[in-house]
């Protein structure tokens, strides 16, 4: 389903997705740059609005830019003050990394939409608050740190440094939030709106090919590995590319090349996962030598202990190799996400609930961070994944089948009637 | 001698240099950005002029943006028309690499006002005009290809072409240049100046520590090794780097690395120099893998032989290392400077000269380009090298001695007078 999805897919899912797909797209490489609080930002935050008005449902923004839409329980006080503990939430994310694709993220937003339809098409009556959340700035993609606005909320982040954080511009979050109308000194942890709630449901399109490989259409994340993002800065010195005998020279490129096909090999050897996406070199002239590297290694295991063991033997291949070329090398952890393991009794009860009205849905891990991880800290929360085929994601070519999103839909469906009955 | 230099340096030299040092300097990393037609070149070109002005010298602006002092024989014609081929030009440029050091190109500006002064202090009259000359965007710092000035001039590069080239905002030179008051429509070679110059001796700092070794305070360049610059584009495919198993990722990164590590091993090898110093990652996010790699190769070899199979060898390990990732690459020259060997019998008489008044200069080869080398196709050109102690270069941290800057204007002095007398 790439571009304009079929029009089979159930009940208001394709007006939906149709009106959000132009939002943020870059007309030259096809995919999204929806950056918090830009333009294509809010005009996404009013695409929720609509979509909930449209729904009859109570829409708002919470005090760290996370969006709400309420779907209360009938002649019921109204969420979130309808019950300590007792609203069902699903959703997802609509903010992009740089030039992603349309399904991560909104595809979970845009399915609960359209599991809410299927189940007031069906007749059904909740017994509990169903609520679809759309989390502020979970890529990280404009101010470098992932699941802010889960984090904010669950207090995993502190206002005054999340306040602090800048974009690549210099403009500081307080200032965009500012910009788009919220109040940065309110942001912070909201304790009664988290006690309000009693389970989360993210779906999201897989980021892997793991279903397509088993044949599935939809299946359930047992767990999140820990990852994290380390920066490396080798510091050499400047000199000209064209007089500067090779013995002479400390460049810091030689000792970043080496440490990047160690990341690969060790990531190999633990059966995880390391990558350098973002580097740059300065002064960055092509006839110069550069003075200093600066790199980003993404690096995420199954267990904490292989995460360790192998971020260790990256780092010593790093030393030894800018060693080697008279090179000065620091490392420093910018960000890290400890295992999650999603609630084991919420997971049984959505395998039982999907095994109810079709095939049984595979359990999957994934080394993706989501906010369902963030949350799990303060409440019972399970991940529903779509099957990907090419398993390709962060990317202009990131698609899904039409008929995988309908199964997508009518598995959440099902989750919420089980959970909100 | 860094910053301010010893009042000793002879006769002009220091007041000279003062006024020079703090235009287009940055005040973070104490390295000069002075790229073509801003506001720091603007400035040394209004130094230039003041410093002409202040030794009577009639100065002038070349079609191509090169400036030029003369000092016109007595009772002469003046110069350029003061008789075909007759004029003597010492000088150099004004512009620098990102953050590049003080003394690459300046110093040969300086003391070619310097060397006057001292010649005039000694009485001495020229039978041939002098001419000092700074050329323009001799590093490419701005446009991307060097000796931009000295080719135009000698029609080494088309003026069409020059007009297209755009800046990092994408800024065209034309642009630039009639920004700065400059007709870019006159933009050529210009036969009737080059038909009026005799000879070109550019004074430099040494960009290496040969000199040093060598226990010398100046040389003579014997000639520049052929060299050029390739751009290499690793093309792969986006994916998020927590969930794409290595199997099915097309990493561009990967290959790149491999490819600046072979740099330095057929560098090794052969003999000669190779250097990555500007890289670029698409789209440049710590949790994608690369959509694309781009990135510059500096090559330089004793001969154009020795160079072409040391391109050829990175090339070839490029192709493999791509292959084995899924990657594509493609690598195209941007540029290239064949050998030049400087006029034997002009280095001839720069030697005699220099050896008439103290030490034997040591001849040597460099592989870095200079405007010299691009005259060298239209008339006898030589270079002079001053000691640099570090051989540091394309750097705030690049320095010269006082004494070493006395002698090597007491060394172009010597040599304007054996040409000019």
């Amino acid at each position: 389903m790439k571009g304009r999805p079929a029009q089979e897919v159930a009940l208001g899912f394709a007006e939906l997705w149709d009106a959000l797909l132009p939002l943020g797209r870059d007309a030259g490489t096809g995919g999204y740059r929806r950056y918090s609080f830009t333009k294509a930002d809010m005009a996404c935050r009013e695409w929720f609005a609509s979509a909930a008005a449209q729904r009859g449902m109570r829409a708002s923004t919470d005090r760290n830019g996370n969006l709400w839409a309420w779907w209360d329980v009938p002649g019921g006080p109204g969420a979130p003050f309808a019950g300590s503990g007792s609203a069902v939430v699903t959703g997802s994310h609509l903010d992009s990394v740089p030039d992603g694709g349309a399904y991560d993220g909104p595809l979970g937003v845009v399915s609960a939409f359209a599991a809410i339809d299927q189940l007031r098409a069906q007749g059904f009556t909740p017994a509990r608050p169903v609520a679809v959340a759309a989390f502020c700035e979970e890529e990280g993609g404009r101010f470098g740190l992932a699941c802010l606005g889960s984090r904010l909320l669950t207090g995993a982040v502190q206002p005054s440094a999340a306040r602090a954080l800048r974009d690549g511009d210099g403009v500081t979050l307080a200032e965009a939030m500012a910009g788009a109308g919220l109040d940065p000194a309110r942001l912070g942890a909201d304790d009664d709106l988290l006690a309000s709630l009693g389970a989360f449901v993210e779906l999201h399109i897989e980021q892997g090919s793991a279903l397509d490989g088993l044949g599935a259409a939809v299946g359930i994340a047992e767990g999140i590995w820990p990852h994290g993002r380390w920066r490396l800065d080798f510091t050499g010195r400047a000199d000209h590319a064209g007089t500067t005998r090779l013995a002479d020279r400390r460049d810091p490129m030689l000792p970043y090349a080496a440490t990047v096909l160690e990341a690969r090999q060790a990531a190999s050897a633990y059966g995880g996962l390391a990558t350098f996406g973002k580097v740059t070199a300065e002064p960055g002239a092509a006839n110069a030598i550069s003075s200093a590297v600066r790199a980003w290694l993404d690096a995420r295991a199954p267990e904490q202990g292989v995460l360790d063991h192998m971020v260790t033997q990256i780092e010593a291949t790093a030393r030894r190799a800018a060693d080697a070329q008279g090179v000065e090398v620091s490392m420093r952890r910018e960000s890290f996400t400890p295992p999650v393991e999603f609630d084991p009794a919420l997971r049984a009860r959505l395998a039982a609930a999907l095994a109810a009205r079709g095939p049984a849905a595979p359990a999957l891990a994934t080394g993706a961070g989501h906010d369902a991880g963030v949350l799990a800290a303060r409440l019972p929360t399970a991940m529903l994944f779509v099957r990907n085929p090419t398993g390709v994601s962060h990317s202009p070519a990131e698609r899904a089948e039409p008929a995988d999103c309908e199964a997508g839909v009518a598995a959440l469906a099902a989750v919420l009637a089980e959970l909100a009955g």
